[in-house]
C-alpha cells in the first residue's frame, strides 16, 4: 500500500478500508509512516470527514494499540460516564459515589484539564495524599473491593491516541467530530466497561459551541459504543454558565462533598442524578431511568453516597480529614471580593471567559506541562437569574499570584452581566441521544 | 507568531497574511517549522485554495528563497515559454531557435519528464554532449553571446519550491492549482525573463484534464506574472493526442530537427509558430501577433532558425554531426510495428496510455531517480483522422527491453482507437488567456 495514494483517496471524498486504516495508523505508532503524511491524512479527514464504519475502525486501532483492561472478574454490569469538558464541572466527584452506592461497579479513567476546562484528574489530585497513578493491578484490585475506583490515564491505554492527540494538537486538526469521537471512545473502551453515559456539553464554555456540533458529536459517540456492543446514551447539557458555585479544584472538592452530604445545588444535582439514574438503569439495578434517579437521591439522603466517596478517599491515599474538615486545608495568598458595578437580575455568566479567569488565577492550564495551584479559584455567591445591589459581592477569586489579582478580576467581573430583567430560563438537559436518535429530554 | 494558528486560519477558510506566509515557509526552509505542520497547511490550501495576494506572495517567497538571475546587462526583451507538460511535446526546441532567430533572447530553463509527460531536459540530454548543467555564469555568457540558452534548474533557484515539491508529492498535495501556479512561477520568474508565454495542456494527455482546470490554472499563472510586471500571455492547447509523430526523447530531438529544416508537421508547426508569434511580438521585434508569426516562418524557411539551432547546440557542448546525420545514433536492440487490427479511420490517439506506453519502453520515468533510454520511444505512421487498412503499420515501437515488448504493444494498440467514420476535427489551440481574460482564439 502507498500513504501518499491512501492521503488522495481520503482527500477526493472516498472512504478509507480497515486495511487501508490500519497500514496508516499502526504504521504511524510503528514509526513507518511518517508525521508529515499522518498530519496531511489528519487534514484530510478534517474536511472530509469518516463515516460510521471508519470512525469505528479508527477506535478499535487506537483502542488495540494499547491495553484493554478485562474487568470480566468482577461482578456487574461495569458503567462509567464520560464528559466531553466543562467549567465548574465537577459531576463525576459526587456521581461516581452514588451509582457505586447503588450497587453498579463505576471504573472510571479521567483526563486532566487543558484550555478553559477543568478535569476531574486534577480535583481530585488537590486532595491531600490521593493518588490517581495505580498501576492497572491495583485498579482492578480497588474496584473489586469497593466497586468504585478513579484513575488517571496509564501509558498502556490507547498509546496510538496519546501520539495521534499531540500531533493533531499541533497541525489545527483537533476540531474534527470523528476524531475527536474516536479518540474519547478509545480511552473509555480501555476501561473495561459494559455501559457508558455521556455528557455531551453545548454552549459558550463547551468545546462544541452550537447544539448542532453538539448533536453530532453525541450521535458519533453513541455510534461507536453501539458498533461495540456497549450501551451508550449520551445528554446533551448546557454550558453557557458554570455548574455550581466553585470553579477550581479543591473548591470543586469541598463543593462535591457537600452536595454528597446533601446540600442540594440545583444544576449540580440535577444532572447528577439524572446521569446517575441513567447508569443505575444501564447497571440493571433499577427497571427505569426514574427508578434509577429515586435510587440515587436515597444513596444521598441516607448517607451511603458520602461514605463511598470517602472509602474512595481513603482507598486511593488520600486523608479523608480534609474532606470532613475542609477549613484545614491551606488558603490563598490572596482573594478579592467581585462586586455588582449596578442592582438589577444576572442575566448571564460567561462560562468561557470565567474558565479562562481560572487559569490566570492558576487554576487551570493553557499548556499540557502548565502545574496547577489546587487551592486557586473562583467561588460564586450568585448565580444567573438572582438579583444583586450594587456593591454586593458576586464572586470571590482566590490566588497565589499577587500580579493577576487586577486583570481577573475585571476579566471575571466583565464576565458577569447584570440587566433589568430575568432572563429565561434555558434548560439545563437539552436533549438526550441514544441508538435510536435525539429527542428533547423531560418532555 | 504560532504556526497551528496559521493553519487553524487557512482551515477555517481565511487568507494568510504576508507576514503569516513568510513565517511558515521561511521557517520551513530554514528547518524551525517540522514537516508535518507545513503537511497540514498544504492539505488545508488545497481544501480552501489562495486568493491572488497569497498565490503571488507565495510565489514571492518561493523565488526570494534562492537567487533570481540578473540579465539586465543583456539587450532586448526577453522572452520565454513554458508548457505544463505534454506528451510528445518537443514544442521548446524548435520554437527557442526560430525565436532568438527573429531577435528575441530566449532564456529556458527546463524541467525533466515525470510520469507520462516527457521533459525538454531528457530530451536535450539526448543529443551526444549535450551539457544542461550550465552555471548561472555560464547561462548569462551563452545568452548573451548567441541570444538563446536551454538549461535545467541550478540548486540556487528557488530551493524553497524544490523542497515543498517533494513534500506535497508524498502528502498529496500536488493537485491544487495556486501552489502548482506558484511553484511554476517561482522558477519561471527566477530565469530573469521580462515576458513569458504559457502553454497550458488540456485533456486526457494533460496533468489538468478538464478544460475548466487549464483555464483556472492558465488564470493563475497569467496573475501571478502580472503582478510581478511579466507581461505573461496563455494558451490553452489540446492534449488527447500527442503531438507531432516521434514520442521518446532522441526521436523527439530528430522530428524537431526536420521541422526546423522546414518539415511542415501540421500540429506542431501550428503552435510552434502560434507561441512564437506571440514571444516575439512581446519581445518588440512585431507590432502584432500576426507579424511575429510571418517572421517565425520566414526565420524557419530562411534557413537561420536551423542554424541557431545547431549554433546553440554546439554552443552547449552538443555534437552537430548527430542533428545533421541522425542515422549515425546509436539504435534499440528492438523494435515491432503496431498494426491496425481493421480497416477505418483513426478516430483518436489516447495521448496518457501513449505516454504511459513510452514509460514502459524506458523513455520516461515513473520516480524521478529512474533512468532513460534516450533511444527508446514511439514513432507513429499515422495519426487521428487518417484511414488505415487492416495490418497497416499505425506505429513502431523501439526499446532495449525486451521483456516488455509485448505488454507495450498491447497497451499502444489499445490506445488507438479505429472507427468508421472521420472523427469530428478539435481544434488544437482552443483559446488565449491574458490579464483581459479568457477568449476564444482564433476567432
Amino acid at each position: 500500500m502507498n500513504p501518499t495514494e491512501i492521503i488522495r483517496k481520503k482527500r477526493n471524498g472516498n472512504p478509507l478500508s480497515s486495511d487501508e486504516m490500519k497500514f496508516m495508523i499502526d504504521g504511524y505508532v510503528r514509526g513507518a509512516i511518517p508525521e508529515y503524511q499522518v498530519a496531511s491524512l489528519l487534514m484530510a479527514i478534517f474536511f472530509r470527514g469518516m463515516n460510521t464504519e471508519e470512525t469505528a475502525e479508527f477506535t478499535r486501532l487506537m483502542l488495540h494499540s494499547g491495553d484493554v483492561i478485562d474487568l470480566s472478574g468482577i461482578a456487574g454490569v461495569k458503567v462509567d460516564k464520560h464528559s466531553t469538558g466543562g467549567v465548574g464541572d465537577k459531576i463525576s466527584i459526587p456521581l461516581a459515589p452514588i451509582v457505586a452506592a447503588c450497587g453498579v461497579p463505576v471504573p472510571m479513567i479521567s483526563g486532566r484539564g487543558l484550555g478553559h476546562t477543568g478535569g476531574t484528574l486534577d480535583k481530585l489530585e488537590s486532595i491531600p495524599g490521593f493518588r490517581t497513578d495505580l498501576t492497572v493491578e491495583e485498579y482492578k484490585k480497588v474496584i473489586g473491593e469497593i466497586g468504585l475506583v478513579m484513575i488517571g490515564q496509564t501509558n498502556e491505554i490507547a498509546p496510538a491516541d496519546k501520539k495521534m492527540y499531540a500531533l493533531r494538537d499541533v497541525t489545527a486538526t483537533v476540531e474534527c467530530i470523528p476524531l475527536i469521537a474516536g479518540s474519547i471512545m478509545s480511552k473509555k473502551l480501555a476501561e473495561g466497561i459494559d455501559a457508558l453515559v455521556l455528557d455531551v456539553k453545548t454552549g459558550r464554555g463547551a468545546f462544541m459551541q452550537t447544539y448542532e456540533q453538539s448533536v453530532e458529536l453525541a450521535q458519533a459517540l453513541v455510534g461507536i459504543g453501539t458498533s461495540f456492543g456497549k450501551e451508550t446514551v449520551g445528554f446533551i447539557t448546557d454550558m453557557n454558565e458554570p455548574l455550581g458555585y466553585a470553579v477550581g479544584n479543591w473548591n470543586e472538592v469541598v463543593e462535591s462533598a457537600e452536595c454528597l452530604r446533601g446540600k442540594d445545588i440545583a444544576d449540580i444535582m440535577t444532572l447528577t442524578y439524572t446521569l446517575g439514574g441513567v447508569m443505575v438503569w444501564l447497571g440493571k439495578k433499577a427497571g427505569s431511568i426514574e427508578e434509577g434517579i429515586a435510587m440515587c437521591k436515597k444513596a444521598v439522603a441516607s448517607g451511603k453516597a458520602y461514605d463511598k466517596f470517602l472509602e474512595l478517599v481513603q482507598r486511593q491515599g488520600g486523608d479523608i480529614s480534609y474532606i470532613e474538615h475542609p477549613e484545614k486545608y491551606s488558603q490563598t495568598k490572596h482573594s478579592i471580593d467581585i462586586t455588582a458595578r449596578h442592582s438589577g437580575f444576572i442575566t448571564s455568566i460567561d462560562s468561557l471567559e470565567v474558565g479562562f479567569t481560572g487559569i490566570m488565577l492558576g487554576a487551570g492550564r493553557m499548556k499540557v506541562d502548565d502545574t496547577i495551584d489546587p487551592s486557586a479559584g473562583i467561588m460564586f455567591h450568585r448565580k444567573t437569574g438572582d438579583t444583586v445591589h450594587a456593591g454586593d459581592t458576586i464572586a470571590v477569586i482566590s490566588t497565589n499570584k499577587k500580579e493577576v489579582l487586577e486583570a481577573s478580576s475585571r476579566r471575571l467581573l466583565d464576565a458577569i452581566h447584570i440587566g433589568d430583567s430575568t432572563p429565561a430560563v434555558r434548560p439545563l438537559i437539552v436533549s438526550i441521544v441514544d441508538k435510536t436518535g435525539v429527542r428533547d429530554y423531560g418532555k
